[in-house]
């Protein structure tokens, strides 16, 4: 009952692990900003309404960062654990689950979709009032426990409603998405949250426009997401700003036509967007948790219509820097979570038009590892070496 | 020359007024607070694509008031004729004016629409580049000069594109809007500014829909002209907040069906709120040009929709009291300006909307009084006993 099921040929003879505990490999962080332990856990049986994953790849993003760093002490919860975007296969479902079934492929989400609540019911919206975002959370919706265990029994906490660092988690089907098999799973990963929050960014919230201008601000794999999403839309100017002039090779492979080091600059980086814009861009991205570019992306966008699409996390208590009188010329600040995204509605979608090649994935993977290897693959991310680093487990 | 022509009934007589410069009665702010000095004035004839305006009805809105006090030193300018909500009759227009003649009957807007920058023809926005307004700006934007002066000649200070209160006042023709002459100029007055930008607000910017919940923070003319939109649109929730209980009586008769003192309650107004609606409104207007209640009335709408609509003036110095990861929850804030109208585009039709009661204007003007008596209206209105006193010249 204890036997560990971890790679994708055993899956045939799995068969009779549903309803029962899967002891498994999984990357446990156990305080702040301390190695992952990759040690053997167990993965109790999928309850009413969840479903049981066996994970096949899976990839580190900034949010599993910040919450191994541990930086927000309210949001602390060890032993736990992390890793929301990943790609697996269903093991098992539990009562009451609908249009999920073992042996579907799966791409778990981090803001699920109930499509009960009051959110979910509008179209306005992709937020989840019963699966949302929520950091503070590390237990299961259903009961309020956890279904990850030590061997001793001790429990072991959720993250982002996905816990995809482990070979078996169990999410909410609610936060499950079930794919087209034939899509290629190792690149689906990538739409559990990087890729969708940005292209999505770019489609669904800005809805960018044929020739219309846009600034991004910060070029990691979110940023970049923008730019691809703004390509395909038919952006005519696709400016990137980042500090980091390596990430200017990669922009141009995404569709990036002018680059912005800050730092080569004796002006403002907005003034130099006014500049070369005819009064600034159409649309801007903060995808860099800062609040000076935030003001900067800000008053990059031409006024009127500019609209500023707030994708970095900024975990500073300060106020957003802007003066209530500076709204009535007309520029725009908008958040935006998984891109706005209905996840379960609208990734299988997505997924398609990554398969046809509408949407181009190819440049988000720049490194992949053996599971075991994940402490490498956090250090790749730390040092800005890494877009994403995909993990096989 | 210099003869007076201040009533309807001398306009055919003044078919020679053209191009010569009229002497007649002004109310003139002379320094910070003190009270207005009806006064001879002369007014020159309208230069290129100017009109000269005969004014027959103004009142008062706070931006007056604001100026009056010269709350914000940079924009003093003394001598100034203040006023920005007016309805008159065209006296003589400039070279190159078209689609405006003498006796056409014109509303003056603050907010102008030149029709050729960026803004004026991009659809998302009623700003104009060229007229838009600015509180530092007092004097013509043609020459850089001032179409009034005392008998002595020294200049007397323009006011938001307007300044209208005056007999006879010069106007850009980017800021007259020429209205169907059977609708009744008196209450074409406040389609100048406070009803435009308060009705403007809930349909043009909010948007407001059938069966939809509104808050209003803020119950003057603009926050009253917001209710009277989103009853003219079907809202089936409008909630009025005011710290004067006053204002309740008034508001029932535009459609406010619940009221809030935040006095009379024991939590905060966006609590009472967010539990009398399900989660909260789908939009909310900020009519009182303070912080705290901005911050109120964003919490007060629902998540993953909400939207608040920006109305206030906010004279602090101090930021939108809003942390950016507040931007998560879906809820949005906008500024508005002229409620979105582009003036000489839009206000035709609501001036015929007005004609045929679709917008019930009879609330809106509480007083009446002859133009001399000026000072007695500001005092109505900073007293908070009127909502518009018009003034009859
Ligand atoms: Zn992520
Ligand atoms: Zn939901
Ligand atoms: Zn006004
Ligand atoms: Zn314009």
């Amino acid at each position: 009952m204890d036997a560990v099921y971890h790679n994708q040929n055993s899956f045939e003879s799995s068969l009779d692990t549903a309803g029962k505990v899967i002891t498994c490999k999984a990357a446990v962080a156990w305080g702040p900003g301390q190695p992952l332990v990759i040690q053997d856990v167990r993965v109790a049986p999928p309850q009413k309404m969840e479903v049981r994953l066996k994970v096949l790849f899976t990839s580190i993003c900034h949010t599993d960062l910040s919450a191994w760093k541990g930086e927000n002490e309210a949001q602390r919860a060890y032993p736990r654990i992390l890793g929301h975007e990943a790609a697996g296969i269903v093991e098992s479902v539990g009562e009451g689950v609908e249009g999920i079934k073992k042996g579907d492929h799966v791409v778990p989400i981090f803001q699920g979709e109930c499509g009960t609540c009051m959110c979910c019911k509008n179209q306005k919206t992709n937020l989840c009032q019963k699966f949302g975002v929520n950091p503070l959370k590390s237990v299961m919706v259903n009961d309020g426990k956890t279904r990850f265990s030590t061997k001793d029994g001790s429990p072991i906490f959720h993250f982002l409603n996905t816990s995809t660092f482990s070979e078996y988690t169990v999410i909410d089907s609610a936060c499950a998405v079930r794919i087209d098999p034939k899509a290629p799973l190792e690149k689906m990963s990538l739409l559990s949250c990087g890729v969708s929050t940005g292209v999505g960014a770019a489609w669904n919230v800005a809805d960018v426009q044929p020739g219309s201008s846009v600034a991004i601000f910060g070029l990691g794999a979110v940023g970049l997401a923008v730019a691809e999403g703004a390509r395909v839309r038919g952006a005519s100017k696709i400016i990137g700003v980042d500090i980091n002039p390596a990430k200017f090779t990669k922009g141009k492979a995404v569709g990036i036509t002018d680059f912005i080091n800050p730092r080569d600059l004796e002006v403002s980086v907005h003034e130099k967007i006014v500049a070369i814009t005819e009064g600034g861009v159409d649309c801007s991205f903060e995808c860099a948790g800062n609040l000076e570019v935030l003001r900067e992306a800000f008053l990059s966008t031409h006024m009127g219509w500019g609209l500023t699409v707030l994708l970095g996390i900024h975990p500073s208590p300060k106020l957003l820097p802007l003066h209530p009188m500076e709204l009535f010329d007309g520029r725009q600040i908008v958040g935006s979570v998984f891109g706005g995204f209905k996840g379960k509605t609208q990734l299988p979608k997505l997924a398609q038009q990554c398969m046809c090649g509408t949407l181009n994935l190819d440049e988000f993977i720049t490194h992949e590892l053996p599971f075991h290897k994940i402490n490498e693959a956090f250090q790749l991310l730390l040092n800005g070496k890494s877009l994403r680093c995909l993990l096989h487990l």
